[in-house]
């Protein structure tokens, strides 16, 4: 039986956190942390990494396998010095359904006007407010990848029209999707744009001001709304607030920015047609992470494949 | 081929949706409006009542059947003179749509703590809070009629523990179910309350002080919250605000109220724990409650029994 190869744990999570998580997870192999500097890494056969130190590889140079704390590969791609190694990314069954939470609540929320009604609750103002129903919109999602899946088949099973977009073409009952070509088409329909896709080279500053001048107009609501979970660098916030100035956006839900934390300076805090949250649609728990790692150390042990492996060519 | 009744239409609704409504409606039928006070309503045989006139009655003697403007029809059975024929209610698949929006996205709002990072937004404050997920939480929805069922198969499928509590036990798969006699092993067990109740003498004042504190204390959340969309008289608002005070509660989402419109001194207004909306949860199209009367109205030319006809022993 072959030896457990030993960890290296460089995750900018909280450490209390993390220290929860690992008592009774990953047992029987040697747990090394990169933040004790004195720690010797050079047999590490395994690193957990989001935003990893820029000497891990000198320090940790046997590495086999790379685990992203993160849905989300990006910043570890761009990480100086990166190993051409296998990463594999964190695809777990609650990082899902929290993201499906999100983005269900953020569609429900622009669609029953919720923004409107807290202004008119805090005005102390009763009055109804003209109300299409989720039948009478289209939710394009952009990404239909693990996450985009799952949210395009609640917000279906909530009532909205859904339609969506990827970069090859999916097939999902009930949803009308296209692919990457096709993009003026789903465009020209959604009323309500969720983005959830990765940050790559082909998705920075994919949502700009053309592409929300291209989203149906004169729909249901009056004007599209742009919501988005995947990453802040896909989108251009000078076009994003200029076409909210403009009503060529009725309203928006981030999740993510160009940088983050959010700059207390930044418009979107007090737009009231906008709801901020913190990064916070989807947190990795760190539980899971470690669970779900077991199961690829495993397979890559016992000499089977790895899954949710990150493909470099096409950055996610 | 028997003739086709007229019509009274005694809805306090706005004129203009109704007359939007009525074209091309009711076609082969008389249709008179109550408000018209000129007009000769001694023959007609159906009433559309919303809120109705004293004098509706007196003035139509040959009612056959009534069709109440909303799903709700405790306002109608209060009405004096009421003649005892039958009442049809309003039972609409986008009417259970719209509610089941509203439930879900309130459920969802307190689930991911939209008000208190509203708090944060303001604020410009980025912090991510605690977060549990669906699964950790079970929301118990009161009163599984036609609305109460589609809303906990909604938030079932959205990832919450769902159970359920009726006069009559009921059979829904996935979902705990209790029958009136169980109530304090159903609120034992909830961390959201949902109200989808009528009105009538058994369930007036329910959600009192001694029920929010029967709720699962030290759940997920922290502690329980209080959501109302079946009508304000079920709820002591005095009890409430003293639960939230207490923190007996730790939100509310209420869109139906003691006294509406909710008069401009409640505290509700100003909670920031507390989300408003001014009984708009699930407002009834003036078009399909027509639609669905001549259906009815079909049947009982037809001699074929009436559907969603009111018991008036139960009161609903
Ligand atoms: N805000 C948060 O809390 C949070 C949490 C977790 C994840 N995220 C973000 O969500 C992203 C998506 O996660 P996931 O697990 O669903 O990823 P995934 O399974 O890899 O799916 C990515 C989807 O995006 C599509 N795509 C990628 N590049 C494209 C392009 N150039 N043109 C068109 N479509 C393209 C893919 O198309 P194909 O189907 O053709 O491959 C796929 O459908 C992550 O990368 C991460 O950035 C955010
Ligand atoms: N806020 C809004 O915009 C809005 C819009 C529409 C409706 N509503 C309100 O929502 C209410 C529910 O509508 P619905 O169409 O779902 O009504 P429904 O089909 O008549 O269902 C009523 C439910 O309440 C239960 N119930 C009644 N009295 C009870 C008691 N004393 N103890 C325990 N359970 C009791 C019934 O039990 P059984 O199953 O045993 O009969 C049934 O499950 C309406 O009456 C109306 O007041 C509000």
């Amino acid at each position: 039986m072959s030896e457990k190869g030993s960890v290296v744990i460089d995750l900018k999570f909280e450490r209390r956190d993390v220290d929860r998580a690992l008592s009774g997870a990953l047992s029987g192999r040697k747990v090394l942390h990169a933040s004790d500097k004195a720690a010797d890494l050079s047999s590490a056969s395994y690193a957990f990494l989001w935003k990893p130190d820029l000497d891990l590889f000198e320090r940790a140079p046997k590495l086999k396998v790379l685990f992203s704390g993160g849905a989300g590969v990006d910043s570890i791609l761009a990480t100086p010095g990166l190993p051409n190694i296998p990463i594999v990314r964190f695809v777990d069954e609650s990082l899902t359904t929290r993201m499906s939470e999100w983005v269900v609540l953020q569609c429900l929320s622009h669609l029953r006007q919720a923004p409107a009604y807290l202004v008119q609750q805090r005005a102390r103002f009763w009055k109804e407010l003209h109300q299409p129903e989720a039948k009478d919109l289209t939710v394009g999602v952009m990404g239909l990848g693990v996450l985009g899946q799952d949210s395009a088949r609640k917000l279906k099973i909530m009532g909205f029209n859904v339609i969506g977009w990827s970069r090859t073409k999916k097939a999902i009952e009930g949803i009308d999707t296209y692919d990457a070509s096709q993009l003026d088409a789903f465009l020209g329909r959604t009323d309500i744009l969720v983005g959830l896709l990765p940050l790559t080279g082909e998705t920075r500053g994919i949502f700009n001001g053309s592409l929300f001048s291209r989203l149906r107009q004169n729909g249901a609501l009056g004007a599209p709304v742009f919501i988005n979970a995947g990453r802040g660098g896909s989108q251009v916030e000078k076009d994003l607030i200029a076409a909210l100035d403009a009503k060529t956006l009725g309203g928006a839900s981030l999740d993510v920015f160009e940088h983050e934390p959010l700059s207390p300076d930044s418009r979107f805090w007090s737009m009231d047609n906008v709801i901020v949250t913190p990064h916070a649609a989807s947190a990795s728990d760190v539980r899971a992470l470690l669970r779900n790692a077991e199961v690829q150390m495993g397979r890559f042990e016992r000499g089977e494949p790895l899954q949710h492996v990150v493909d470099r060519t096409t950055g996610y």
